[in-house]
């Protein structure tokens, strides 16, 4: 940026800003590098105590992004004939910012504690019912939680619809006025979709995955095609847990994990695409954004469409195993003899309603979000109270996907999100899969050797182009600038529709 | 303590001091974890971020420890009249704040941010220069270490000797009027002892350490040994480095590191068992210093003092491989065929000169300590400059140990201390030699069954005694009240000289 056109007051100020963003996100690094030694490498007995010590970090984080001098630099520098002489990046960091300062402002300090250490008790009840199959063990406090969402959309404010308060967080820009529309053209071709599937005559068989596969030779397999993928292996590392996830702490350490089950070879694959789609989006954004609050993805639905499209596009493609089958079989040459290639690739994308979210395939999985979305949506208006969730849980199931939860371990008690209060997270997994359509239309005819490139085991054209189109840009741009920027148009549902048709019929013949 | 009965104003001081307390650990220990990945888990490309995200946190840290708040706390509550009604624990707290307060009081703000910069990227030049065996690439930064710690002996102020304002960091109340007399005589009986083995013709054989020891094997027999030495494996993790070393983050999460080396299988061992002895003094500390400055060693003598006497008067003992070798042979049954326990014993304590500290044999080490102690003395009095230190290091090489190092790389550049400015440290680890010897000393008049429990594989007894006389106080008392306290007398010389010269009198026929 030219600061020296800059009067000499604004430019201090810029810099003062800056210097406050730089340090944040130093702190946000540590933070990020914390929380996830704590889910990976930690041993169990000192974990309690870095419970409270992260507490005391981010306190000291928080009161940072709304501090006074945040907030007198955020008024100066947001005023029209000082933005007018910013460069667009600085710009977009004002916009981030006084976004994030606004809303955590207003937020009343007492509650916010309060909501904290609910949390954290919420989490471990969770935990507890889930492992017992009894809803009314997190009953109470889902209800606080829920309350206490209900009030910060009305301190938040909407237009609309409360929901869109809590959208927002996750996604920018969003509102139940546009998803609702997009979701039930997406429900509605699922729920056909699968019906004529559960009709076919022609199912892949899946018996290939009924054997044990190595955990020895999985590692070495992910291991092998992640730095294929574009994975930088100098700029992250790959680690197991139970529950996969990716974490940045800056564009040069990208962790991600994966996990190994030895009874689903799928599991780890399919995890790690997922994961890498992830962490190559973070490994790719500009390194000028690098100790500024743009140094992250878009979106959370931008976001998971940069994973989706790795998983989904790419991975569950049949040419991502023209090339990968042959090297899985030399991992796993018993498992795999007289496997063909076709018959692999049938399997992995076979359909089969399941009762969990994070098993389910590609096209039951939006399902599963919409239950989530209208269930959280009907919540926080206050339609629906928690009390009725399971009951509300097991009917939509039964709907949507023909099949009923036999116990709330299995149902409504499966995910972590709502423990933590994430209500408008869900959402963002089945827009990641209609941006992940969309984008995959848009480099279809912009790179039409698309898919010789996958089976040529050439990442390097296609990830060039998402780094060009999406990873570079972190936040700079919204969502909505973002997807019309690079696809021409606004969301639609129609691609993911229409990608989701096609390679089910020529799969099951329909 | 009894809070109610202290005066209202001081009850309420001596409460917002503990708080302060309570937050500098959590910073404490989330910037030691930082540490830690940093060397052991995190991808290169990221470092460099990272160096600069420590600096901005371990300046905020530092801020906390040298704030207002904390003078006047301090202040108010190191009053004679204050103090008198103050618990033991609270006065030992204030005694070690109070002294690191004025010590860092005394370091300009800006110098301490620099100097941390510096240091994180002299240990990576450091790392460079190592691999590429050129001091050169060290110099520059060693330089700047250089001056910045005899500014700091200045600003520190000193008594007699400059260095002795650096000791103190590390060793409270030592000086080099003290440490010259102790290490003037274990040198020249050192020197007297190796001159004698070297004439001995009952030499042990070390021919079995000249075979491959396969690494798998080696972690699995790590692994195997370390929980029954006492190290809790849920309370800590034993990972890979090129350097070990132990680091806590609270006594629930100590995590140390060995390096296995294919053709010298006691690297490793000893590596561990040296570790071991730290971590398992870090997991023993009183539970109720936690998130207290006293929740760490008594002082760096003392500390290494827990991990030679578990390295070298436990693990190096002949006891202690009557119940080990037979395990040790079924991890390597070709590579110990027809090696009986009583050559193998001697074997590790074959005395050899060597270019490496960390590999020499327990009578030699303190020459290379000297040596150390030696350049440090002279570096920090300006007698001599870092330019000159590759010359003078090959040439005392040659005088205590008669041999010439080949390159920088198994000469000057072998230590990682200097690179993170740790001047003073080195003279630690022959102090935890004398401490060890002066403890085991006692350890056999308290504990008579002491060497026939080794022998049994009964660690409990022994670690049992470690902390109660040791572990547990942390930092409750100054180095010289605890040595006094357990052994009933200053730190002596003797104790080491005479334990070495009947060990190797005994091994080597003398």
């Amino acid at each position: 940026m030219e600061l020296k056109s800059l009067d000499p007051n604004i430019r201090t100020a810029v810099e003062q800003y800056k210097a406050l963003e730089e340090k944040i996100a130093h702190l946000s690094m540590i933070s990020s590098l914390v929380g996830w030694d704590q889910k990976v490498t930690a041993p169990k007995k000192g974990r309690d105590l870095f419970a409270k010590a992260i507490g005391t970090f981010r306190t000291e984080q928080f009161k940072l992004s709304v501090s006074e001098e945040m907030g007198s630099l955020l008024r100066l520098l947001s005023a029209p004939e000082v933005q007018a002489d910013l460069d667009e990046i600085t710009q977009a960091q004002l916009r981030e910012r006084t976004a994030e300062y606004e809303r955590f402002k207003k937020i009343p300090e007492d509650m916010y504690r309060d909501y904290v250490v609910l949390t954290s008790k919420a989490n471990h009840a969770w935990e507890e019912a889930r492992e017992r199959s009894d809803f009314s063990l997190f009953q109470p406090y889902l209800e606080k939680i829920v309350d206490f969402n209900r009030k910060m959309a009305e301190i938040f404010g909407y237009d609309q619809h409360p929901y869109d308060a809590l959208l927002h967080e996750f996604e920018p820009g969003l509102s139940v006025a546009v998803l609702d529309p997009l979701f039930a053209k997406l429900r509605e071709s699922s729920v056909g979709l699968l019906e004529r599937i559960n009709r076919s005559g022609n199912k892949p068989s899946t018996a290939v995955f009924e054997q044990a596969f190595e955990v020895d030779q999985q590692k070495k397999f992910n291991h092998y095609f992640l730095p294929i993928l574009g994975f930088d292996m100098n700029a992250g590392r790959l680690d197991e847990t139970v529950h996969p996830f990716a974490q940045s702490m800056n564009t040069g350490d990208v962790r991600i994990t994966t996990r190994y089950l030895q009874n689903n070879v799928r599991s780890a694959v399919f995890g790690t695409i997922h994961e890498a789609g992830h962490g190559i989006y973070e490994q790719n954004i500009d390194p000028r954004f690098e100790e500024t609050v743009l140094s992250s993805g878009a979106s959370f639905g931008i976001h998971e469409s940069q994973s989706r499209f790795l998983e989904n596009m790419i991975g569950r493609s049949e040419s991502f195993w023209t090339y990968f089958y042959p090297k899985l079989q030399e991992h796993f040459p018993k498992q795999l003899e007289g496997v063909s290639q076709h018959d692999f690739y049938r399997a992995i994308n076979s359909v089969q309603p399941t009762m969990i979210r994070v098993e389910a395939d590609e096209l039951t999985y939006n399902l599963h979000i919409m239950i989530r979305y209208e269930i959280e949506k009907a919540l926080i208006n206050g339609d629906i109270e928690v009390a009725e969730l399971p009951a509300i849980w097991n009917e939509k199931m039964q709907e949507y996907l023909g099949i009923t939860p036999a116990n709330d371990t299995e149902g409504v008690l499966q995910d972590v999100h709502w423990s933590f209060g994430g209500f408008g997270y869900f959402p963002s997994y089945s827009l990641g899969n209609l941006y992940a359509a969309q984008l995959l239309n848009t480099i279809l005819r912009e790179k039409p050797d698309f898919y010789a490139d996958i089976e040529a085991g050439r990442f390097e054209g296609i990830q060039e182009w998402l780094k060009d189109k999406i990873h570079r840009h972190g936040k700079l741009y919204t969502p909505e600038q973002l997807i019309r920027q690079v696809t021409g148009e606004d969301l639609k549902a129609d691609y993911l529709v229409d990608y989701l048709e096609e390679k089910y019929s020529r799969i099951y013949g329909l």
